[in-house]
């Protein structure tokens, strides 16, 4: 192995200053680039690794604000270029020789959350906090980066031993689970015979790793807006079209979808915004929900259910509408031979101590749509987690973690290639 | 005149004693034929007056225990067989001579009430209640029948002294508002010139004629029925088509409908049917509503909007949806040439005392379908109310009124003829 | 053994001539009574065995009904004065020896279903079909009180052989699960160390007996009924207050209650009445609806939504309210020692082939309220399923099943008890 | 007369530079009190003229901005200390003689929209545009303190002349209806025989004088709020107290608010903002509506359902309430003896051609509360319009009016007063 410790802390913090919304890590994707380039990786950017049809929840404002911002830090305009506006890259490592293809997902994004300004919390002290006023890499994204930073020199270095083929995905926006789809959608890891993705720390602790969680949620982010006709309140009520009492009808039926008898469904709307002036009959209102199911046929009747009340709403109160798939992941089971390997190459690291616990995720993770698509081609997939002591939850502002443990995630995926590949 | 109230007595009490509801008055009308024909009427029947497209209400079971009925009670199966099973009839009466056309317009049908075992009530006491259990003549329309059956024999009797024609139209359900619309259709007063059809009772005593009623409100009458698909609801609730949540949503929709900026609306569901069973998902429903508006215009509006959401329903249930128009009346202003005749012909009545009050009706009555029918024609059109006495406010089962006001009804209309035609 | 299958046959067809309702079941009671009166079995009536304040869905009028049917059928007087117009019973049998208590459970009530007229129906054929219209022993209960006779016959047969006591408990309203509540509250089997019921039929054919059936929900049945305050639609709306509306509304609520996050919940709204006459402000509504949950602590849940919806519906829209609970059941996991004490059993019968075979329930089952109350006591408690084929659906008009299986449950019984007691 | 257009139209311009909207008018206030205290005038200020109770849709956040500002614009502390917080004053003007008192009410406050930017627009040829960002003088309410400001003028000027007392209202945040139920609380006009407020320009031209506008509707303002408790919606949404939802079912009963069998009647939901993340069962939600009625009583009854509403929502969803009043106006009816003496002077201005118009106002103002509070203890009120030309709707960006019209109103009022008080 050829990357130390303190060398993933400085990746780490450096990255930690430019936290990026989803969809605007311009600066991020730029400087993986930047570092992987010259090592020898192929880097394929844009279109080349982004199906803008199945783009989802990305935010054209944020969008333009993200390139200018990163042409202000000094973002390499070469690969500013290359993105064609979509940020996320895939290095692509190629032994030259036949063997085995594996695709490591690692995730870049931030979070909106603004950092503490508590002068104890360690990015304070040390002056490595965010730059980027209400962006905060507070659910260990860095720590993603750097392992995946990490795991690329450990290739080159040993580029003879391998055989076959690494492709690293640095994936954008997977917060609110909006980034994996277009690059499922591009195409670009249907080759892959093998399929890992990690989170670190989650709810695990230094010296844990949860080789195979379960119960990964599908779930499908959507937002419903309508559009109606204004009218003044006393004057003329009849000639408006209520789009706020059209959504506020949709969302008392969307909360009544039925429940699905063959396993755990969710629905929940969570913003409402609607209206403009209190004597005026609403002419806009959005809704932003979410739903869920234990299985991905759960969770399309869930979406085929929010998609038809949608709609009567519509032809009810007379408004127009549009619905927008704004992020999605779906549910994965880890392959028995992968979460064997990473028990056992786990519990091979001096500072873990328990590989084999029993974990129900209980969430989404838009990773499982890279791995559900390696399986679905035949290959094999899996999701797993490093633990690692954080000083509060994810998301919080006072988040950080155990940088100690990016030395144990580079080292579970460096030894997991060469049990594949080697 | 050759009427004399004994006879309108005894022709009263035997119409009472066989009230038959809305649509199937079969015995009424093959009476009044028989009696009418001999006196040298025409007597329309059937579709002649009644366009099938526009009949509101009609109850094919009622139909046909009509037929049984008033064939059991003997009556006469010429007109039976003419009817096709359309109830009411038009009694045409030609001078001869040319002039004018008069529409007449009685209502014959009684209403769904059990009459009073009280042996004070005088139908007990003189042994001419009602024969048909659960139907009783208790808005007067016994009385109805009567003045128009004195008016007929007015008519023979007068022949050589009136010019043009009358047209007296015997007609069935007008409770629900039900019955005129498919005789306005039928285009058998398209030649009149006038119009009149008026009340016996309501809200005023004898000697009382409100010769000019205002507020008659324009009002559809709608039934809703949504057809779902059954499912069990612990094993298989999401295989379900949910007709009655689909219904209770249209309620709370329907109830929502805004307010008009031009006038008043009204709407209310009266009457919700859903589900066979506590652990089944509901595949039927049906609700019962009407709306109403201070004129055509708004009532359409209030009609539009409901029609708009039961589609809106259907489609977001994804339930299959019909819709029945079961009754319909509109507003109408009485012509001022009418008024003014009635008004006088009133107080020339030796028993009326006042015939020039203000009244506010607020409610609905479809003879105004017959009369807008006739003005939008360019006639003149009136509705007026004879006041009578009552023991019981109208469609109760106490209900009777004063006899001798029957005689006033025939000769405000006589005179009116008189007046018109002479 | 003392009791022949033919015995078994007489007995059931003879019950299946007089289907009694939930809480009519007079007749069946009292010839209950009669049969194990003069075999030495005590038996308990009325308030002995019902605690008045869990009575579940209980209609007077059915009750009365009931009452007079039984008279005019010649049941015994004695028995139905004790009943106190509960119908069930409880009949004990006492060895005089110490020992252990169990608490066997065969419910009695028919449904609500009229027998098929079909001559090739053996019910039909063999000249014992149901006497009273519109009522059939079509799920059974016929045999299951067959089954209990049976099993007396042989306790007092063998009453030297054995030690301890055994409860006979006939119980009433089995069908939306509205009698055992009544009977777990009176205490009458506090004391037992066993509990055992079981169904025939179901969804296995003979020779099948499923011993460890998993998945009983949990469910409550309620009716919520809305009270308001009629008034004109067309002159007085603001006047009324509306039921219907308010029962609408509540509809939605009740659909839109919030999955649980630790397991299946189930809410129907499967009956809705409401309202009088299409022009009149509804003032009386009902709702039947029914909750479920995968253990006690879900349902209770959604009955605590339930509640406070109802209330919070009857406080916006001020119209008085009432809830009753109609039916209750609730989850219970079979003990492991009784299962295989049944599956060896069962598998002892020539005629069963089968008794290991996984099913889930997947509905509700109130003798599981029994069964629990004898588990919080300590004791322990099985409900399995003797196998019958069978001409049609339980609760279809056609329904019958392979009465050679009635020997199967008998014996299966009275092995256990001779297992248990001997 | 004293007062020239030129000084009038001077003023108007500098108010006009000085927008401040609703409740933070405390430049405008201290420049009032500037300008008349030398006159002569007593100027009550704070709560002399405010009671707090009264007061509707005030935020604290806005105060404090109006506060700052205006201090930084240099308004004199003197006036800012007692206005203690609360904006508007009241002049008064004792003649020293018995008489009648007038109340005369003028509104200070602007409207939140930004003022256009084109170079045509007269504001800024001329340079007297807002100098408030997004706050300008588009409805006209500078030319009203102007008018009040020239009327104060003329009473100083002919003091000599006249008996009894003149109270000039100067009130604020008529916008929204929210600062006259403050000043009528007060009680500061109770001891007025007269009562006369207007508005410059609304619907009519220059030339125009409409003397007696009818239908003022009355009208409530509310906001509602809901507070329950978040909760993940994926792993616990049943620790969820759904406050989004809670009010969308709000919204769907308020708008399904039974008509009023008497007369008129309105209410719209205008805003709505729920929620906070899609994945979160919000805690928060805030509705804002409005209720209008023919009357008074109409008016309540609305307020008394969402009232009712708003309750029962909060207990059927477990959730936190609180209703707040923003903003309120009655209907009142011009005192025929006014509208008779406006009519004459109007046409006494040699620039007015027209005062006998019939006009709807068909909204709200709430002068109405101080009229009626005038008439409710005996006096008379009127409310009238003064005619301008505008070179665009009011409210709207490009708004400016005819200032020759200024000089036409301050005759009207001061003629009146002459007539009123010499």
């Amino acid at each position: 192995m050829t990357i130390s410790l303190p060398q993933l802390i400085e990746w780490r913090r450096e990255f930690h200053q430019f936290p990026e919304t989803g969809w605007s890590e311009f600066w991020t994707t730029a400087k993986i680039a930047d570092y992987l380039e010259p090592l020898g990786f192929e880097i394929l950017l844009g279109k080349q690794i982004i199906n803008p049809d199945f783009v989802r929840g990305r935010n054209l404002a944020i969008v333009e604000k993200g390139i200018a911002r990163a042409k202000a830090y000094g973002a390499n305009s070469k690969w500013l270029e290359k993105m064609e506006g979509y940020t996320g890259c895939v290095a692509v490592f190629d032994s030259g020789k036949p063997g085995k293809t594996i695709a490591l997902r690692f995730d870049i994004d931030c979070v909106d959350v603004a950092e503490t300004k508590d002068p104890n919390h360690r990015a304070n002290q040390l002056g490595f906090a965010s730059r980027n006023e209400g962006e905060m890499h507070a659910c260990g994204h860095d720590g993603h980066i750097t392992i995946g930073l990490g795991v690329a020199h450990f290739l080159m270095a040993n580029k003879d031993k391998l055989t076959g083929k690494v492709k690293i995905v640095f994936q954008p926006a997977e917060e609110g689970v909006r980034g994996a789809a277009a690059i499922a959608a591009s195409g670009i890891i249907d080759d892959a015979d093998y399929f890992a993705g990690s989170h670190i720390s989650f709810c695990a602790n230094s010296g844990t790793v949860l080789a195979d969680p379960k119960n990964f949620l599908s779930t499908t982010k959507i937002d419903i807006r309508y559009k109606g006709k204004p009218a003044h309140a006393g004057a003329t009520p009849h000639l408006g079209h209520n789009a706020l009492l059209a959504a506020a009808h949709a969302v008392t039926q969307l909360h009544g979808i039925s429940r699905h008898g063959e396993g755990m469904s969710r629905i929940n709307v969570g913003i409402f915004k609607g209206g403009s002036g209190r004597n005026v009959i609403p002419s806009d209102a959005e809704i932003k929900l979410e739903v869920r199911g234990e299985n991905k046929a759960i969770n399309q009747y869930m979406v085929d259910q929010v998609m038809q009340i949608a709609k009567g709403i519509a032809t009810g109160f007379a408004v127009e509408y549009e619905t927008e798939i704004m992020g999605e992941a779906v549910d994965m089971v880890n392959d028995a031979e992968l979460v064997k390997l990473i028990k056992e190459i786990a519990m091979a690291q001096p500072q873990v101590h328990s590989s084999d616990q029993d974990y129900s995720f209980n969430a989404s993770e838009d990773a499982t749509i890279l791995g559900r698509r390696v399986q679905d081609n035949g290959g094999k997939a899996i999701y797993f987690i490093i633990g690692a002591d954080r000083t509060a939850e994810h998301h919080q502002a006072e988040f950080d973690f155990d940088e100690a443990q990016l030395l144990t995630g580079v080292n579970i995926y460096t030894t997991l290639i060469e049990k594949l590949l080697a």
